[in-house]
């Protein structure tokens, strides 16, 4: 439960008024006070070396991996994206002894929606019981970083009030629609699918800055043209399901991307009230090998503290942050009283980040 | 700009603590301090009378109007669900002398997705013109009621600071996934789009209360099973099509919405602090005439306050609600000071209203 005095810190830090109490001290109260309570996710046991991809294109062995940094990406066999959600948030839930009836909020953040009618949300909560309970469900997407939308939906609607424990859980199953006519684009991705569970917080924990910039510049530089009312298979099959593969301008995504990051991360950190220094951990959306190198030299990032999960997971799209959050908690390297900061670019070009004391 | 006066009170008022001062007077003060703006919205120009289904069905003339209860509805030639989205924003903005550039965040708010990547938002930034822009953009989704959520989200984000100006908008064209076999369920959806610009409040206007429900034992009385990764027109392409038509159980639908409806509105009213006499205007989403005829008078709503737009638009899914507010902003059935009430029932199944103050 959030204390009024604690709403009122937290109220005062988010920038209305800069001669604020908060302003002036030393540690800026959260913009959000909320606790991530836990995280899951769920993996794919099918797991695809970059050998045998090798092996199906004729290259010779280990080209693949030299090719994309991927030595191995788990692949779905049956999993339908509802069910890896629902077996990640069953992770989250499980790690800290609790029932998914304690849940007042589900928040699905896929970038591919499981159908059309309804949303994925209420699979998902069909899948955790919770058919007869009333719990309010929804969808929302930024594509790649869609998770982190949803986290600062769920963070806003808690300090709000209106619910004090949202489930947020992203799963995507990219390998359904891959162009392998290119592999060196295909070859990246991964499936699989991340959750947290959310709480507000008493202490001085949560969400010190969150941002987010989109630039439809480059709407047409990563994108699937069909599964919506842009193309339409009864009136032409055939380029419906020419527009079911992925499509990438890589170039073109990277130049905006890599353009604009530099000054949102500076804009991300000075609201925060932080410098790069302040920073324990940094978990960054799993674009690519290459994208994630760059990021780190183009921004100064110390190399040891970028979690780093894509050899062996690819890029697993909406999942792939929960994903990669979910590592560090259970690989220890997050502990409490850290603050670590969240990062990515996205389809739109989106780029968005939050600094989060944990 | 909020005060943070009036954040104290609203924050006094969301129900954290029943001794508040707030709850011991009269008037509540708002969850979400927050001012329409201005609404807009889009109707296609080409109208289907009955009469012309009629003749295409072999029909007496006046039978599908009788069936339905549906005039006319607007059916798309050309215009796809972003142009459609982006006309009813510049309708809103033109309303209020705004331009595009004035807003700090969009969320699209429809049912079915443009495009599978990236997200409609992006693609209604760049519609607007501000693709160089930043404007962060988001997909909000929960079928038929995604303009309430969105329209809870915006609200929650604004009061936490993110933005001071949001861009609400719906579109759909169900008339692109009609299954004609079933001219019941078939003449009844209209497409469109409706919009809203929304700012934070100063003064008490805003939302007195804002509740979802969803019921997932009803996931699949409404549904549309493809253009997700359910089912993959590359493996059973027969399968696929057949999932792009929008398959309705009425009866288990209108059961679980019917069983659950009295109970949800009265919590809506109560959470408000309000009955139903202090209603002043009831904007319902426009499933069926059925459907609104019933719950008229299931919850003993009086007639003559519901805006009934139904014959003339048919169910536009998600433009529905927001269409129906701009219609009654448009006649003059909504002035300051008034309380209106949004409601309605959608694919989930989800319940979902809200008590504002305008």
């Amino acid at each position: 439960m959030i204390s009024i005095s604690n709403l009122k810190r937290s109220r005062l830090s988010v920038g209305i008024n800069p001669f604020s109490h908060a302003a002036a001290t030393k540690l800026k109260a959260p913009v959000y006070p909320v606790s991530i309570v836990a995280t899951g996710s769920y993996k794919p046991s099918n797991i695809v070396p970059s050998s045998e991809i090798d092996k199906k294109l004729g290259y010779n062995t280990g080209y693949t991996e030299r090719l994309t940094g991927v030595r191995s990406r788990p692949i779905v066999l049956n999993e339908s994206t509802v069910e890896m959600a629902a077996a990640a948030a069953r992770h989250a839930l499980k790690k800290v002894n609790m029932q998914a009836n304690e849940l007042d909020c589900i928040i699905y953040a896929g970038a591919v929606t499981y159908q059309a009618i309804p949303i994925s949300a209420v699979f998902v909560q069909r899948a955790l019981g919770l058919q007869f309970d009333s719990v309010p469900c929804f969808d929302v997407n930024t594509t790649c970083l869609s998770f982190l939308a949803a986290f600062d939906m769920a963070c806003a609607l808690m300090l709000a009030g209106r619910y004090k424990c949202i489930l947020v859980c992203s799963a995507d199953s990219p390998s359904l629609g891959l162009d392998w006519k290119n592999p060196e684009a295909a070859a990246i991705f991964g499936d699989g699918a991340g959750a947290a569970i959310l709480r507000p917080s008493e202490n001085q924990t949560g969400v010190m800055s969150i941002l987010f910039e989109t630039y439809s510049e480059g709407a047409d530089a990563c994108q699937m043209k069909a599964l919506g009312t842009n193309l339409n298979p009864h009136n032409d099959l055939e380029k419906f399901l020419a527009g079911t593969v992925f499509e990438m301008n890589g170039s073109k995504a990277y130049e905006i991307a890599s353009k604009k990051m530099p000054g949102f991360f500076q804009r991300l950190l000075e609201s925060a009230q932080l410098s790069l220094g302040d920073i324990d951990l940094i978990i960054p959306h799993q674009a690519s090998a290459y994208a994630l190198k760059r990021m780190t030299r183009r921004l100064g990032l110390p190399a040891d503290k970028v979690v780093d999960i894509f050899s062996t997971h690819g890029n697993q799209v909406s999942a792939s942050l929960p994903t990669a959050l979910d590592a560090a908690y259970s690989s220890g390297k997050i502990t409490a009283g850290q603050t670590i900061l969240l990062l990515g670019t996205g389809a739109g070009i989106t780029l968005g980040g939050a600094v989060v004391r944990v």
